[in-house]
C-alpha cells in the first residue's frame, strides 16, 4: 500500500518531518506573524476571504505559546471528511464505481451471481437501471466486492484498479481529483504539528490503498466505514485475515465522533466536512473548549466542479446533502462555510 | 488524560521527540555498532543473553540501509500486550481490581444491584466467596462499572482511582508496577523510529487514561478491548458520548490480529507477549517478510515478581496462560523467550 520509496526519498521525509517539528521549537525565535501570517507564501490556492483567514486565525491562537488558546502539539488533532470535502463525490462516490466495476470479475468467479439480483442489473450495463438500484442492492453489491477476500488480495485489487480508471468527465485517474486547497490545508497544519486523519464514511480500508500516496496520510490515521475481519490459517499454515460481511463501524453522522473515540481518543481540535454526515463531528469537535475550527465545503462551482446542495436549492440528489438545515446550524454556530466557487483560485492541482 | 506540561517541558518533550528522529537521520554517518551494539549503554536493566541479543539484531537488521531487511521508518511499528507483558499482571488483572472496588459507588447510585447477583457477593467482601465468581459474574460487574457514563466522566473516575488505589503486595501505585525492561524496550524502539502501540485485551479506555504517563504511548497508539459509545445531546444542547454496553473489539487471541488491521492497518515489525492471548499476534507478525521480532515474557522469578506458567508446571490458576503448547510454538517457530529471572538485572525503576 506504501508507494515504494527509494532511500534518497526516506531521508527526505524524515527530514521534512523533523522540520515540520521547528515552528513549534522555535515559536519564541520567530514572531507569530511570520508563522501564521503569510497569505502571500501559505495556502496559496485560497483567495483572501474570511475562510482563509479563519484557517489563519485557528492555527495561529493554537500554536502561539503566548495565546490563551495554546494547544500542546501532542494534542493538535484535525479530521477531515473525504468525499465532497477532500475529493469529488459527484455524481457517484468513487468506492461506488469501483465497487460496480468489480461485478464482473466477481461473477466470473461465482457464476450463481449472474442471473441474481442486483448482480444482473449491474453486468447488463444499462445505466438507468443501475441508477435505481435500492440501498439494499447496493449493500449487496458492496459485501459481494469488498468482502470474501484476504485483506492483501484487497489492497492489491483497489490498488490496482486506481491505477487504471478514469473519471469520465475529466478523464483522469480519481486519485488526481482532490482539491488542491485541501491538500495545502493538511499540509499547513502538518507543518504546525497537527496530526491529520481522514473521518470519513467511505470504506476504511478502501480508503487506505491510497491516502498515504494523495494526501500523505498513514494508514492507521484513516477512520472510515469499517467491516470485520476473520483470522485463519492457510494450507501452508501460514495465517491471514479475512474481509468479513460485519459491519463494526458505520462512520457516518453520529458514528463519526463514535469513531473518533474509537479510533482516535481525542477530541479534535479542527474538523472538516460538506454534508449531514458530518455534523456530529463539528458538532463534537466545537463542543471542546479553546479555540476549535469547524468548517463545511459548499459545492457551488457548476462550471470548475459540481454544485449542489443550499447553493441550488434543495433536496439534492444522492450525495452531498448539504441541507437548508445544516446551512443553518453552520450560522448560528459560527461554522465557517468554504465556497468554492468564491474562495478556492483553483480546484484541482493539472489545472 | 494528558499529564498537565508547563511550557518548560513542552519544549523539552518537543526537543527529545525531535532527536528520537536523529538516529535514523544520521545513518550513514554514524556506524550501526554505535547504535545497535551498545550493549553497556543501551538496555541498562537487561542482562547480557539471547533476549537481549535478539532485539539489537532485530533493531540493527532493521535500521541498517544497507541489510536486506531494511524497514523504512513509516512502516516501524512495534506492538506490546500490556499485562504480565509491561506491568503486572498477577495475582489479578488491575483493571478487574478497579472494577471491583467501583461497585460501591455503582451500588450506591443504583440501589437495585444492593441486593442483586454479583453486586451483593462483592459488596459482601468475603474474598472467598469473589473468587469464585463466574466469567459471567464478572461481564456484569465490568458493564455495571464501566459503561452508562460519559467517556469524561470515565476517564476522571479511572484517574482519580490510579492515583491512590495500592497494589497490596508493593503497597505502590499500580502505574509503578510497570517492568522497568520493557520500558527501555520501549524507547529504545522509539529512538529508532519505531511507533510503539498497546495491543491489549484489557479496556480500550481504561488504559488509554494512563498509557502517555506511563508508557509514553498517546491514546491513538492503544487498541485494547472495546466497546461503543452512543452519542447524545445534555439538556444544554451540550454532545458528549456514552459509554455502552456494546462489545466492537474482543482484543484477545484471534482478536489481536483482526483489532490491529482494524486500528493500525498495517503488520507489525516487532510484537511482545506473554500468553496465549497473545499467540495469533506473534502469528501474524512473524508470517510477515523480512526481519520480524517475535518475543514471550516468562514469569519464572517468584522472588522479584510471580513464578506461572511452563516453568512452575501448569495448568495455572487465572492468568498468564503461557501454556506447554504456547511454549512449544515458540521454540519450534524461533520466537524468543524472556526469562524475568534470568534476563533482566532487575525488574521495576523503584527497586
Amino acid at each position: 500500500m506504501k508507494p515504494t520509496a527509494p532511500s534518497s526519498g526516506i531521508n527526505r521525509r524524515v527530514l521534512l518531518s523533523t522540520l515540520a517539528l521547528l515552528p513549534a521549537l522555535s515559536g519564541p525565535l520567530l514572531p507569530v506573524s511570520a508563522l501564521a501570517q503569510t497569505p502571500g507564501g501559505l495556502l496559496p490556492s485560497w483567495n483572501e476571504g474570511p475562510a482563509k483567514q479563519a484557517i489563519f486565525d485557528f492555527v495561529r491562537a493554537t500554536i502561539d505559546r503566548s495565546s490563551p488558546s495554546y494547544v500542546i502539539p501532542e494534542d493538535r488533532v484535525a479530521v477531515f471528511d473525504q468525499d465532497g470535502t477532500l475529493w469529488v463525490e459527484h455524481p457517484m462516490y468513487t468506492q461506488v464505481v469501483y465497487c460496480l466495476e468489480r461485478v464482473p470479475a466477481v461473477a466470473a468467479k461465482r457464476p450463481e451471481l449472474r442471473n441474481a439480483e442486483p448482480f444482473k442489473t449491474v453486468l447488463s450495463g444499462n445505466r438507468e437501471a443501475i441508477a435505481k438500484l435500492s440501498m439494499r442492492d447496493l449493500e449487496k453489491i458492496l459485501a459481494a466486492t469488498l468482502t470474501g477476500m484476504s485483506v492483501e488480495e484487497f489492497n492489491a485489487e483497489a490498488k490496482k484498479w486506481l491505477e487504471t480508471a478514469r473519471d469520465p468527465r475529466w478523464k483522469r485517474p480519481y486519485t488526481e481529483l482532490v482539491y488542491q486547497p485541501m491538500l495545502e490545508v493538511l499540509r499547513y497544519l502538518r507543518d504546525n504539528a497537527y496530526k491529520t486523519y481522514i473521518v470519513t464514511g467511505g470504506g476504511q480500508d478502501f480508503v487506505r490503498v491510497y491516502a498515504d500516496k494523495v494526501y500523505g496520510i498513514p494508514p492507521e490515521q484513516v477512520v472510515g466505514t469499517a467491516g470485520g475481519t476473520k483470522y485463519g490459517y492457510g494450507k501452508d499454515g501460514k495465517p491471514f485475515l479475512t474481509k468479513e460481511p460485519k459491519l463494526i463501524l458505520n462512520d457516518n453522522n453520529a458514528g463519526k465522533p463514535e469513531g473518533i473515540h474509537l479510533m482516535i481518543g481525542r477530541r479534535p481540535y479542527a474538523a472538516f466536512g460538506n454534508s449531514t454526515g458530518d455534523r456530529q463531528m463539528l458538532e463534537w469537535t466545537g463542543a471542546g473548549a479553546g479555540a476549535r475550527l469547524k468548517m463545511l465545503v459548499l459545492h457551488d462551482d457548476a462550471a470548475r466542479e459540481y454544485a449542489y446542495g443550499p447553493a441550488q436549492g434543495l433536496p439534492d440528489s444522492k450525495v452531498g446533502t448539504f441541507t437548508p438545515a445544516l446551512y443553518g446550524e453552520a450560522k448560528s454556530k459560527g461554522w465557517t462555510v468554504i465556497s468554492m466557487k468564491n474562495d478556492w483560485k483553483r480546484i484541482f492541482a493539472f489545472e
